[in-house]
Order: C-alpha cells, then sequence, then structure tokens
C-alpha cells in the first residue's frame, strides 16, 4: 500500500508515538532504522507495520532493508506472531515521521512485549544484571548496551519507571533493548526471583566493603546497580549480599553508572573466559 | 560589593559566557556550584570573579562555601594568582545566572588555563589518556571522570575541536575536568611526545588484534581512543603501537567511548594494583 498523504492516520499516528504517553496508551512504540528492525525481530518483538521509502536509502542500505523484510517475511509465515502490513510512503511523509532522527528509509510500529520474569530462561551459573530506580533512557541503553557485549545473561529493571522502548533508550542501546533477555519489575519481587535462583548479589555501593577485584564472579551472580543520585534502596542488604566498591582514587566519589556497569560486566567476563 | 539589578554589566556577561563563542571570545568561562568551585582551586584555575547568593543556600552549604571562600582567600594572598572579586548578588540575579542549572548559590567566571603538553610532569611508569576527535562534552566529561577515578595521571584530548570548559563537560566531569592534567594538542604533536617519553601506545579497535587482558599495563602507557563515528585515524598505526579490543560477545558491534574507557583504565588499575 502506498500512503502519499501528510494527513494519513497511520503516519499521524507514528508522530504520536514519539510521544511516552501514547506508547503507553498504546501499548505500542516506533522502531526506527534497520538495523534496529532486524534487532527487534531477532528478539521476537512483535511487528505491526513497516514504513519504507526507498527513495532515501543508498543501494546497501536498500539490499539489507530488502534482507530484513524478507526475514520478517519468512518468520510471519512460520511462527505464532501476528501479521504485519508494509506500507511505501513518499518522502516528505517519511521525513515527518522520522523527524530529526536517523532517516534510513524504513520505521516500525512493533507490540510493546510483556515478558515475565518467571518466563527467563537462564543458562547455568548466569551472570545477571539488575539496575535499580533509573529512569533516564539514555543510561538504561548505555547499560544494557555493555551487557550485550559482556555477555550479560538478562536485566532486570527493578523500580525504574522508565520507558524501555523510549527512542533514546533504543538508540543509545544500539538497540540491544531489543533482544537482550530484559525483565521490569518491582525490587522486592526481584529480590525474591534471584534468592529462589540462589544467585550470589552483588550490589555496587561507593562504600561497598570488598573491592569488586576481590570478587568471584565465575559462578554467576547478580550485579545491582543502583542511581547515581540515590544510591540502592535498604532493601538490598542482608547476609547474602556483598556490597562491592570500584576505587576512587581522584577527587571525585562516585562514578557514573554506565561506567560502573561496564567495568563490573567486563571483570566478570575477564573472570569466566579465563577458567 | 552588591548586585541586585538584572541590568548589571558582570550579571550580563556571566549569561553571555554560557555560550561557546563568548567562551572562546573572552577566554573566560563559568563554574557553576560549590564543590566544582573548590576543584576549579585545587587544579590551579585562575578565578576572576565570585557570584554569591546566601539565601538560596541549605545551612550546611552556606557552610561549605565559606570553606571554598577562605581557602580561596588564603590563595589569594600566597600564591602568584591573579586577585578575584566577590559579589553579592540578590535572589533573581541569581536565579538569572545560574538559570536551569544547580543553584547552590555560588558561580564564578574563571581564565581559561593554556598548559602546554611539554610542562606536563609525570609519575615513573605513568597511565596517560588520549582521546581523538571526541567533540561532544558530556562524552569527553564521562572519560574524565573514569579517569580520575582510576587513577589515570593525565589526558591529551588530540584534534578534539570541543570546549573543554563547556558547563556540560564540567558537569558530566563532576568538575574532575578542573584538577585532572589534561593537554590540548594536535594527534601528530601527541604521537611525537608520546613517543618522546617512550611510553607504550594502545590504541582501542574494535578490530584489535590483542585482547585488551592480554595487555601489561604495569609498565604504564597511554590508551588511545577515538570517536565512535570514525574511530581512530591511520596515523595511529607503527609498529609502536599496539591495537586492543574488547570482547564484543552479543548482538552490537561496538561499545560507548565512555565504557570502553572506564574498562580499559580499571584493568590497568586493577594490574597495576597487584604488583
Amino acid at each position: 500500500m502506498e500512503i502519499n498523504s501528510l494527513q494519513n492516520a497511520r503516519v499521524k499516528n507514528v508522530v504520536r508515538l514519539r510521544d511516552g504517553r501514547h506508547r503507553q496508551k498504546q501499548d505500542r512504540f516506533l522502531v526506527d532504522g534497520i538495523r534496529e528492525l532486524s534487532r527487534a525481530n531477532r528478539g521476537g518483538i512483535e511487528i505491526v507495520e513497516v514504513f519504507v521509502c526507498r527513495e532515501i536509502c543508498t543501494e546497501e542500505q536498500q539490499q539489507r532493508l530488502e534482507e530484513v523484510l524478507n526475514q520478517l517475511r519468512q518468520d510471519k509465515g512460520t511462527s505464532t506472531r501476528g501479521a504485519w502490513n508494509l506500507f511505501q510512503v513518499s518522502k516528505n511523509v517519511f521525513h515527518k515521521m522520522a523527524f530529526g532522527d536517523r532517516a534510513e528509509g524504513v520505521l516500525a510500529v512493533a507490540q510493546v512485549p510483556h515478558w515475565e520474569l518467571e518466563d527467563l530462561k537462564l543458562p547455568e551459573k548466569p551472570l545477571v544484571a539488575v539496575i535499580e530506580g533509573i529512569e533516564k533512557p539514555g543510561n538504561i541503553g548505555a547499560v544494557i548496551r555493555s551487557a550485550d557485549a559482556a555477555a550479560i545473561d538478562a536485566v532486570i529493571l527493578a523500580d525504574c519507571r522508565t520507558d524501555l522502548f523510549n527512542p533514546n533508550a533504543i538508540r543509545a542501546s544500539l538497540g540491544t533493548v531489543l533482544t537482550l533477555p530484559i525483565r521490569e519489575t518491582s525490587t522486592p519481587a526481584s529480590l525474591t526471583w534471584l534468592r529462589a535462583q540462589g544467585l550470589p548479589i552483588f550490589t555496587a555501593r561507593v562504600d561497598g566493603s570488598v573491592p569488586y577485584t576481590e570478587i568471584d564472579f565465575r559462578c554467576g551472580g547478580a550485579i545491582v546497580l543502583g542511581s547515581e543520585a540515590d544510591g540502592l534502596t535498604d532493601e538490598w542488604s542482608g547476609d547474602d549480599i556483598q556490597a562491592v566498591r570500584l576505587p576512587m582514587l581522584g577527587v571525585a566519589d562516585s562514578l557514573n553508572i554506565s561506567a560502573t556497569a561496564a567495568v563490573l560486566f567486563f571483570e566478570a567476563l575477564r573472570q569466566r573466559e579465563q577458567t
């Protein structure tokens, strides 16, 4: 189907989905870019509508786009996922929908997934990251991007009250919020779940008692990170929880959350790759 | 001296200094906040004017502010640094100067320092960070904040064309751009200097040939980081340069620069603290 009118209802709805309230109301979000669409599909996200403007694609982008669309078509035939509709849109319609953002010639509307913590399938000795109380989509995206690189098995957002499918979170994560197993829940529910799994719990605290290099990550565990402003809540304490610290040898007294996350994730990976 | 008028020339000039062109033209910048002013003083930055609005300070802030002002007064008496002037400003004047930003009741105008690479004093086996071609103040600030925590001895900005004293860089660095030895220069000049120091050079590249965990940082060296979009320029190659890579085990093919920096800085520190 072709869309050339800026007044088209679907076009107007895409513009609306840039707004968090509309995403919440419709339980849908936007996937912007070829790589992101491919990652959404790979991550099992249900695609509802795909808008394509081949005019603005380079030749290489066109080719990659066709590959992704073919993949989506195959999955449509074989999976239980719903059908999606493809629309060809004119240049001005596309630019209205993609305003200011990367314009790679493809933009999709997707269903917000509602995966349950209980359905999380983990390997043996898993490494899980828990983020508590972070609201800034860019921060969450940056932590998830590092988690993806360092082979973290799952990310739990505890009381984050964020919009995980905010365009800034998707962009900051390079689309890995769409592929990594992520669960949104409360702090008590995460604690209960982590304890039920028997996972060692390591909280990152500026006043932690154990240097992070002394932690043994080889048996897996949960790395728990709080917001810079407020730190972790008191619920993250108990005999089964170790508070770890990073050295702070300069004049500042804290690292930002994405730096802390990267250091801990990669130290865990370093130890686990040596065994 | 007291200032109650929004039309005061000094007040208007502070507002102007929020703009990069004015900072460049006047060779001055703003220091916003008690901690930042303290760090600027500690870093040897020359303070020109200090604007104080005690009305909006909490009691604890007032106390910290007085400590910082006393420190500044002492340094004024004993150092070769120039004199600075203190102004009491009314609430509305302060809010005009500090607009939208943290308002801790103190704001200073400082002289941009022009330190030379040649004047850099380094300890034995130093660890230096080099950042090439980054323009985003927030990214530079984040890398510098991690460098401060991990005891990096100096940071060289090679062809960064940034405004290091942009409010966002100061804030993202928690004021450590004001205390850490930082030098701005070109890529060829950094290379010449690093080679003259006999420092091993490690470039962070996604296609680097050596895993970062196999690098021996105990004898010091330079960790060189490029921009995410363009990577490092070809000038960073030669028999004396090792390209190191971080594992990328997920679907994304790169880490952001502040995560890469944090992982490398803290791995270097981990190795150096063990010896």
